[in-house]
Order: structure tokens, then C-alpha cells, then sequence
């Protein structure tokens, strides 16, 4: 019988939901060491939280985080909260010596970010940091595929993250639902929010990037702000994009906007190879681009992947349905947990870690930097 | 607080994990008048039952049906054993006055399913059949077009379903795994299994079917049977086409095959109206495709519509993600289940019923009466 | 230097525009024996004639067709009028001992077709009917990897042909825009004019068809006729749906109508094979859908080949541009007219010959006696 | 009757056949003011120049621009030869009071290309730059929604251009068939040759960039040359990508490669507008992707417009072939050839002219310049 893990999460907004229908479904798919227990979600309002305690089976709620970080029944302390409360919590938490996960991005930036990996290696803990696209079965397998060389050579890398959900001048910022738009809780705007995502994947994916050069843009200058009720500036880049060197010798290419009208939530890459190229899309996740130049000439193509085969393979798949019958978005979070939860149990810790996510903020701190100066930034590497 | 409501399912194999599946996450996403509560679990082996019930979270298991039925504590049977057995179940089910949940087809031909509608309407109790695909959300919101007038007068409806599984003459029949390729289990081949999905899509949308032409294929002729260990004939369908009228004077044309190599389970269905036409497949269940005549003449095109937001209204999607973010296969119970749940809370039940079922098994009994006689067979109206 | 070739066009409707442009276009791009010369355009009203012949540079014009046939000046006599007139145009133009080349559908009916077999063959002229998309790169390298064994044992042929373009009850019948819905003219509706594609390239592929089955349906069952301004009853089939036993043991599916809403000339095929799959459409002809199933398990996939790679040697490729740059509808006579050339100057003459379209023409006879008749029909073997 | 104009076609490579090709075809399918005369081709070969001539009807053939220019017979002097040679030859063709059409980029850089605007419009001649994609019907068809206000306000313009043809080191450069890849010939790398394309289409979209950043990369350091035989130093781009501010506030991103495996000329653009977006792709030039927000919400959904419809108002397409059938490459230049005709006959000259090719040939400095330096460069504005 798997042991109990107590997890404590705090935040009940969309991130909490997806945490917590993730503990709530592993057992059923996945074969852990551990069986998760949902011990205390904690969130700012009282009603909410024990509302959302009901809804999701916690044994209770509170509104302190402190109280949940102090709790010595809890094991795992979930930081689900916006970003610029993600230190304070992960350095106490990691102090109590909690297994700490939390989302991304870690910090509101990269000094932040150090402190909270200096905070959790002194204190010897597990951590995670929620980058879930890692773990869409396409996307695991391009890495799987990178590495066993079947790319050749990469000369391009490519990513976009495009949304268009602030196109309205009448969106708010700040509050509950709109906290993104707001630099003192988010840090940035759409390079912490959406190009954190395309940079982890991509250093996973490609290696280290050394070098940025970095455009922004924020289209509405000013937004009323949920909290005072009065129009504000607008502190963050509506818009961003930058092209990059890796240390591999291959080029990148990054985009994310709020500002393209049709794009939901279109998290696209492209690697382009020697030998092989592969592109994938969130709005169809559960396909996989392919592109071997081994293939006989004539019938070369791009392949589209149904990433539902578990004969064939496919990371993950053969936990769900039959071949042919897809998942969703919210898988990504029950296979990120159950391989935390596998690395909690022995043997390899989960990534990406405190670690790997500081080094996806440096990339961020220096797009921000070459952003705000007009010039190439070096990307710092701890 | 909603009020509980104690599960048997009978079946631990596919369906069983969806419909376990359904019932662990209702609650999560959807405001039902009853909390399930999984009660036992029955199978036909008792280790595997025991160990299903621990993975799923059931109070008791068991390998006897009977014992489901004749518990006083239970309040929904589901049936998710083989076709062969559902009558015998539903007809004791219905008598001990238990509302009914059955997998499709909803038994082993017409005769047999008008018992089961005679057996549940004479003892009055709620009864449902396990369509899945209606839930799909572009499948909805089809239905609900049609109905707004939408395609106008419909001319066409076309729908397969391909499958590449059973190409391999060392695919047994018979057993846990291949029972649908047993005559004697399944009823019939695809056309039972496949077609009847098709069927009763379309005779949601576009209303009962007069009369049909079939033909059907067996491509390989024998297969060693899993129980006896020995080569025996193939009695089922490995493919079936057939035309047909429907009522409302237009023509249909089906599809069904487990011998489309590069299909897994490639369910689509188009139909073209005076006014729009529309299509759908279940690889891609999260899209619709759409076009739409009254569209300006130079901007006119197939529409692929993303099915991902609430704010459009698009069917169940308020109770899942944000715009962009794909669910899947299994939601579909889950939306089902719901569904069900609000009926029994009170208003109407959900559909289809068992009736409704009946009138697929009849298309499906017409379907190979035809391919039997090489000719027009009508379909029995009841 | 090439020999000249005289050609004697008669008809300059949609047809005669594409042969001409044919002619004009073929020396510029292939290497072949003989110059074409447009000697005479022959059409019924003598100023669109001159006119055509002014745009097309055709050394004259005349109105009968006969003039054309009798002039011993002509090499080659082009039949692009109405399928009415086919016959009788070509058994003189045999008599004549004219190299003939026929538009589709060679006759009205199978009977016909066949005295005009025995007419060229009893004159011993070279004869070639324009089935055009046998010349569509991407079909002609299906034929290529079907000879070649690649898609192994064959289970299924699929082939649609759906049009929108006769929804609205206000288009004519007869006349020289419409008479493809005169049943004098055109023999049959969409029977001949679109599944006749879909079975010539099906023939080609996958060999002769046994039996069919169909049905048939009229939608507008009165049309006002353009020459006599009086709403007459519709003869032709408005939609027509079959399927068939081909003699290699594969089920056969065929479809095509001019009220599916949203397609303008969607002909599309599928065939499915033991060891591959492919589809084509014509709304994206410079493209071919195939899946190998001797791919690596976790990369099999539908591959959408480019077919524009004249190093990975796709049909007729290497004489248009460079990689990358699709042709277009009209090549596919270019492509014709090359091999028929070709055929002429030595060698094999190119097919399909009338002998090859009479077979798909006892395909059509048989499609239409079984609708007629509500029961399968034999196909005629000559 | 249509006057003649004589045609003088100096270079008989890939673009000397798209030329003559379009003058053979013009007045086949438009009603222009003149008839083009195949005067003279010109080219370094002598057997080769007149082989082409035989091939395409020229009456006479050369090896010396110059007996072109200085032939009183010329009408028009159409310049297909490398990049390096256009300046000298449009120059004295202009003194010569020619007509001129140039192949592009202009030149072999911005300070070059204002000679050329400079002297064309000094001799008061006509003039024109083959940007031909302009002139696809989908490209054509954005324009005129752009000028109808139906974007709204623009926030993205993103174009690439992806090739993978000199991913092999063992590609020469220099030559007849690899001048593209010597800087002394072609001037740059893909900034010219495929940028150039990009930009000449966004700036007619969009309208003037103000500034760039660029960065280049060079993969292969060393091909041998074909002319001397020996490996030389790379002096080209073999991939540039970046970032631009448009004047009327929008963000731009460009690039360009010929790394990208799996891509022949995969040129595409997309835009994002506050009410609309659009995107389109070389690979399927006859299809545009819109997407609407204007329509009802729960049917909103990318619109695939197969843009064949000439009832619907596509540009061009009434003057091909019925709705359905595709064109394809070539036919932009016979749109070209077709306005430039009906500019020469009165009223206003086609686009884009010497002076809007300035224009492009500016940014590609900009770009060039940006990425040499590291740092934003102004574009200079004529």
C-alpha cells in the first residue's frame, strides 16, 4: 500500500484547480509510491476556500498561508498563489523543510529566483517548479528524440506563445481574476507569463542560450486597477519578442503576445535540424510534427503524429484510453505529478527543479533588460 | 448538500474505467443534485475486481452481477459487461427497480432490446444508454444548429468510422481482450460496435432513417478463439457500408471498418444543408468544422472552430479550462454522467434512453438483414 | 525539329479552353515529337468561334463539325461538346482516320461507347479519352506505389466528388452553360459527369469492379429549361452513391452530388492497404496523404508530401519550377497531352483509350440500372 | 486589335522562363491593350540562348544585353539576370527610353537602387519590379481588406520564409546555378532573396517600417566556388531573422533561412488586427486563412477560403478556370505581365515600381547593417 503524502496547497485560482484535480486522478492512472492526501488549501477569501475545499476534497481551508507552511501533517506545500508571493512562501516552506512545488514562474526574477534555490538546497528539500508542457507526450518525445540524435545538427528553434484575451482596452488589472496584468504581483506581462513556458521547453530541448535581443511592446498604456478602481499605467509587455543564440550554434526565435486575434492560447515550437524537424502546437497537443529527411524521396512529408498510440510508445499513453482516443490539457499536470511523486519515492527527483526554472528567469531577466535598453544582454548563468 | 447516490457497475474492463472515471470527477466540475458514491465493483475475476476497486476507490467488490442487483443499497446498476450479457442484466435491474446505465449497443438486436425497453418502462425506472459521442461538444452544439434551422433543408448525411486494429490474422477472437471480434459476445462486428455509434449520432441529428442497403465483409475468414484455443470461423462483421433514406429526404451514407490502416478510432461525420454544411471527427474531438453559405462570398471557407470557449457558449466547456485548453475522450462521460444525474435530480431524463437505443439496434438489424439478403431492408419503427 | 501535328478542335466551351491551352503550353515544357498546330476551332455560333480562335490562335474557325472531320488537313479531331454528340462526331472522325481525343464521359452509355471501341478499332486510329486527374502528380504516384506493392493486400477504395453549384432551383437545365443537367445532352447527372472520374482513376488503381449497388436522388425535380424557357422535369441524377466489389477482393465506396454545400470540386479517394494508406483531394491537388505502416511505431503518421520535389522524382515534376512551387489544375492536360504526343511519335500510345473509358462507362450503366432498379447489378465485362 | 509590343528578355535561367512564360499566356486569359512580341531572348550562352528561343518562340537570340538595349525593334527590356547586373542594364536601358521590368531585389543594395529610381525617373520611362507574390490571389485579397479597415487596428505583422536547400556544405556557390549563393553576385544571402519578398508585401500591407534589429548567421563557412573551383569563404547570409516597429505602431517579425528542413519555399505571413486576422502560405498559395472576431461567438473559428471563387470576387480567378480548380505558381506572374500591360495602355502603372522597390531595398540594408553592428537601425526613408 502506497504511503500517504499530505499536500497543502495554497491558491484556489485556475492553477489550484489544475493542481488539484491532478492529485485527485493519479492514483487511478498512474502506479506511484505515494497516495496523496488533500490536506488544507488555503486562499484569501474564508468562503472560497472552504467552498473549493468542498468541491475538490480537502479535509479543511484556511485564508494564512503561514498556518499551512507550519503544519507539520503537511508534506508538500503547492504554491499556486501569484507570482510575487512565490519567494516569501518557497523560502519559508523550505525552511519547515516542506517537499515545495510550485508554479511557474518561480520569481518575479532572477535575484528572487536565487534566493529561493540558495533557500532550498540549504534546506535540502524536494522542488519542483510546474512548467507542465513538458509533459505533453509530444513534447517529451521531441526531447526523447533529440536526444538520441535523430535531429542532426539544430540550426533553428523556434517558439510562439499567442493569445488574445487583452485585446479590450476595458480589461481590468490587478484583483483575482486579472492579477496577470498587473507588474506588482506578475513581475512582467506576457515574458513571465508565456514565454517562460517556450524558454523552458526550450532549454530542455536545445541547451543553454547565451546571449538575447529583445523587443516589447505594451498596446494599452493604461487599465483601471481592480483594487483602487482608477485608471493606471500599465507595467507590463504586452508583447515580446526575441531571437537568440545558443551555445549549440543554432538560432532562436521567440513571440508572445495577448494581441493576436484568434489565438487562444497557441504555444507553438519548431526545431529545425539537420536531419529531421518536428513542430508542435498547444491547440492540438495531442499531434506531433514530423519531418525525416531518412525518408525515401518521393515520399517525404511532414507526418502528423496522433500522439494516442501506446504501442508505438508514446510517453505517458499507455496509462489512458485506447489508440486513438486523445487527451487534454489537464493531463499534463497528472503526469507532472506522478513523476514527482516517483522521484519522492527514490531515484531521480523530478525536473524541472528550483534550478533548472532560475535558469529560465535568467533568460527572462536578460529579454527584459535587452528589451528596456535597445541592445544584446549576455544571459547570466549561475 | 447533495444527496448520495450508491453505484454498482458491473464490467471492469474499458467502459469500466471510463465510466469509474465519470463518476471520481463529476462533482469537481459540475453542480449535480447527487454526490456518487461508488459502492462495488463487479467483474469476473475476484482479484482483479478487488484490485480495481482499490485503484477506483470502490467500497466492496464482487464477481456474481446478481449480488449488484439484489443490493438494497444500491441505486444505479451499470452495465459495462459485453453486449451478449446486457438483457439479462438490465431486464433483473429493472425489475428490482433500479435506475439503469448500459454501455452501447444496448443489446444483442432489436428483439432482444425491445424486452429491455418493455422490461425498464413496465417497472418505471430511469434508464440511460452509454452514447458517449453526443457529449462531445462540437457533437452538441451540432445538434443544437440543426435545431436553430441553421443548415436548412439537409441533404446529405455521411459518417464512418475506421479502424486499423484487427488487420493482423493473429488477433484472436473471444476473451477478456477480443471479445468483439466473438460472434457469440459481440452480435455482430463493427455494426454493433462501430456503426451503431454513427447511428445513433445521426438519428439525433437528423431523425429517424426509412430504409437501408448494406454490404459487409469478413477479410479474414478464421481466428484462433482465446477460451477454446483452437481456429474457429469468423462470425462478425470486419467491415459495413450502407446508404440509406431518412425521413426528412435525405440521403445517408455509413462507414464502419476495423481494416483503414492509419486509422485508430477515426469517427467523422459531415452533413450538408441548403445553408451550411459541417463536419467532425474524433481525432481532432475538439474542433468543428464549419461553413456557413450566408458568410460573405469572397470570405467564405470551412471554419475550424476551436471548441474551447465558454465565452461563446460552447457546450460544457464553462466547466473546464480557459479559451485554448483541449479536453478529450473522457470527458464525454463525464459530461454524460452529468447530465444524467440533473435528470434524476428532477426536469427530464437524459437521452438517449433505452427507446431511443432501440431505435439504433433497429437501424443496426436492417443494416445487416440487408447485407445478409443483398437487398433493401426497411427498419422496424416501434 | 518536331513534326507538325494538325489539330481540329471542335467544341470551345470550358473543355475546349483547357485543350487549347494544352496545346499552347506543351512544347514549352516537354520534349516532345511532335509541334501542335491549332488549325481549325469548330464551336456553333460562328462569332464566339473567330473569337476563340483570335484568343487561342487558331488559324480558322467553321461551325460543323463535319467540315473538321472531312478536312484532310487535320491531324488530330479534339471532341470537347456535349456527351451526346461524342459518338457519332467520333465513329466519323474514326471513318476519317483521325487521331481522336475524346472528353469524358466518352459516350451516354455503355452501348454506345462500344460501337465507338469497335469504330476506332476497325479504323485503326490512335484514340485517347480525357480522364485528366490519372495526370495529377500525386495520383499517378499512387498508381506507381500500388504496381510496386506497397500498400500490400488492398481492403478498401473510397472515392467522393461533391459540388454545391445546383442547390438554388433557379438554375436552368440544357442549353450551352447547363447542359450537363439536360438528361438529352449529358445522358446522366452526376453519374457521368463526376463518379465517372472516381471510377476511371479507381480502375486504374485498383483494377476491375464485379457488382455495384447504388442509389440515386433528384433534389429539384423541375428546372426551367434554357431553350425552351419552360420548366420541364429533371432526369439526371443530382446525387449518386454507390459501393462495389472490385475483383481483388476490396470493398469499394463511391460518392457524388452537387449539394454539398461548401465544396466547389472536392473529388477525393482513400484506399487502404495491409502495409499503407493513402488519400488524395483535388482542393489541394499538389499534395498526397500517406501512411506507411513499416514506419518506426512511435513516428507512424499520416505524411502530407509536397508533391513539387523533382529530385525525389514525383510525376512530371522536373519540367514545371523548383521545389516548393505548386502547379495547378490545368497541368494536369499539359501532363495529358505530353504522354498522348509521346504515344503518337512511337511506342505505347497513352491511356485510357476508348477501350479503357468504355469500362468505366459499363461501371456508370451498372450504377445507374442498380438505383434504377433497387438491386445490385453485374458490371459488363467486354 | 491589340498593338504589339516587342519584348527584349535579357537572362534565360529560372526567372527568364517565368517571364516568357507569362507573356505566352497573358492574352490566353486577360484582354490586355497589347499583344507581347517574343523579340529577343539574351543570355551568356550562345547554343543555350537559342535553344531557348526555339523553346519559347523568340524570334532572335544574344549573348550582349546591349544589342537589347540598343535595338530600336524593343519595346521593353525585361532584366532576369543575377542581382549584380540589374543596375547597368536598367540604366542604359532607361537612357534607351525603354520600358523596364527588373527582376528583384532591385539591387545589390539601397545607395545602388536610388541610381535606378534615380535614372528611371529622369528618362520618364515606365518601370517595374517582380515582387510576384503581390500577386496571388489570397495576398491580393488581404490588401484589399486592409484598405477596407476590415483588421481594424494592426498589432502584428510576421512573415517567413523557409528553405532548406543548402543545408549540404558539398552545394557550390557562384555560378549559374548557385549565384544565389555568391556575394559578389547576389549581394546577400536570404535578406535579398527571400526577405525582399517578405518586405515588399509587408510594406504594401502594412505600410513603412521605421527601424530593425537583425541577426545574421552564416552555417557553412566555406563552399567551393563554381567558377574558380576552390572552397571560398561564405560572404552570405545563410539566415537572418528580425524585429521591426511598422509607423502605424505595430510590431514586425521576419525570417528567413535556407536551413529549415522539411520546407522547399515555405513562404508565409500572418497578421493580427483588433477585429481580424489573416494568414497565408506559399505551400498553399490558393488557400487564405482568415479569422473574424466580428462572428457569432460560438462559431468563431479560422476560416480555411479555397480562393477559387470568382463569383465570390477572388482577384484574377474570373479569368481562369471554374470554382474548385486551383492555379498555382506561375499564374502570379501572368497577373503580373497582365496589370503592367493595362498600366503601359493608360491610366496608372502597376506596383511595385522602381521607386517602391527602393523602398524594400532600404529595410534590407537596414537589416543588414543591424545585424553586422549588433544594434537597431533607422530605415532610410527617400
Amino acid at each position: 500500500m502506497a504511503k500517504k503524502l499530505n499536500i497543502g496547497m495554497i491558491g484556489y485560482g485556475f492553477m489550484g484547480r489544475t493542481h488539484s484535480n491532478a492529485y485527485r486522478r493519479v492514483t487511478n492512472f498512474f502506479d506511484v509510491p505515494y497516495e496523496p492526501v488533500l490536506k488544507t488549501i488555503c486562499g484569501l477569501e474564508a468562503d472560497e476556500a472552504k467552498a473549493f475545499a468542498g468541491q475538490w476534497g480537502y479535509e479543511s481551508s484556511c485564508t494564512d498561508w503561514r498556518q499551512v507552511v507550519d503544519d507539520k501533517n503537511i508534506d508538500v506545500v503547492e504554491i499556486c498563489t501569484p507570482n510575487f508571493t512565490h519567494a516569501e512562501i518557497a523560502i519559508a516552506a523550505a525552511k519547515a523543510g516542506k517537499t515545495i512545488i510550485c508554479e511557474k514562474p518561480l520569481a518575479m526574477n532572477g535575484e528572487q529566483a536565487k534566493t529561493m534555490v540558495d533557500a532550498v538546497e540549504a534546506a535540502g528539500v524536494a522542488n519542483f517548479v510546474s512548467f507542465n508542457y513538458r509533459r505533453v507526450p509530444a513534447v517529451t518525445l521531441v526531447k526523447q528524440l533529440i536526444d538520441e540524435g535523430r535531429f542532426g545538427k539544430i540550426f533553428h528553434y523556434r517558439a510562439n506563445f499567442l493569445q488574445d484575451w487583452t485585446i479590450s482596452p476595458d480589461v481590468p488589472q490587478g484583483g483575482m481574476a486579472t492579477w496577470r496584468l498587473d507588474i506588482k504581483s506578475a513581475g512582467s506581462g506576457v515574458t513571465g507569463d508565456l514565454l517562460a513556458h517556450c524558454i523552458d521547453t526550450a532549454l530542455w530541448h536545445n541547451g543553454p542560450i547565451g546571449r538575447v535581443n529583445a523587443m516589447t511592446e505594451t498596446f494599452v498604456k493604461e487599465r483601471m486597477h481592480a483594487e483602487t478602481g482608477k485608471k493606471e499605467a500599465v507595467g507590463i509587455d504586452d508583447a515580446c519578442t526575441f531571437f537568440c543564440n545558443f551555445d549549440n550554434g543554432s538560432m532562436g526565435n521567440f513571440e508572445a503576445t495577448r494581441y493576436a486575434r484568434g489565438h487562444k492560447a497557441l504555444y507553438t515550437f519548431e526545431i529545425n535540424g539537420e536531419k529531421a524537424s518536428a513542430r508542435w502546437d498547444l491547440h492540438d497537443l495531442h499531434r506531433l510534427e514530423w519531418f525525416d529527411y531518412g525518408d525515401e524521396g518521393r515520399l517525404r512529408g511532414w507526418r502528423s503524429i496522433h500522439m494516442t498510440d501506446h504501442d508505438g510508445g508514446h510517453p505517458y499513453m499507455d496509462h489512458w484510453w485506447v489508440p486513438g482516443l486523445q487527451i487534454g490539457y489537464e493531463h499534463t499536470f497528472v503526469h507532472q505529478i506522478a513523476d514527482v511523486l516517483t522521484g519522492l519515492g527514490g531515484g531521480q527527483h523530478a525536473q524541472p527543479d528550483f534550478r533548472a526554472a532560475l535558469a529560465t528567469q535568467r533568460v527572462c531577466d536578460a529579454v527584459l533588460a535587452s528589451a528596456a535598453k535597445g541592445q544584446w544582454a549576455e544571459v547570466v548563468k549561475d
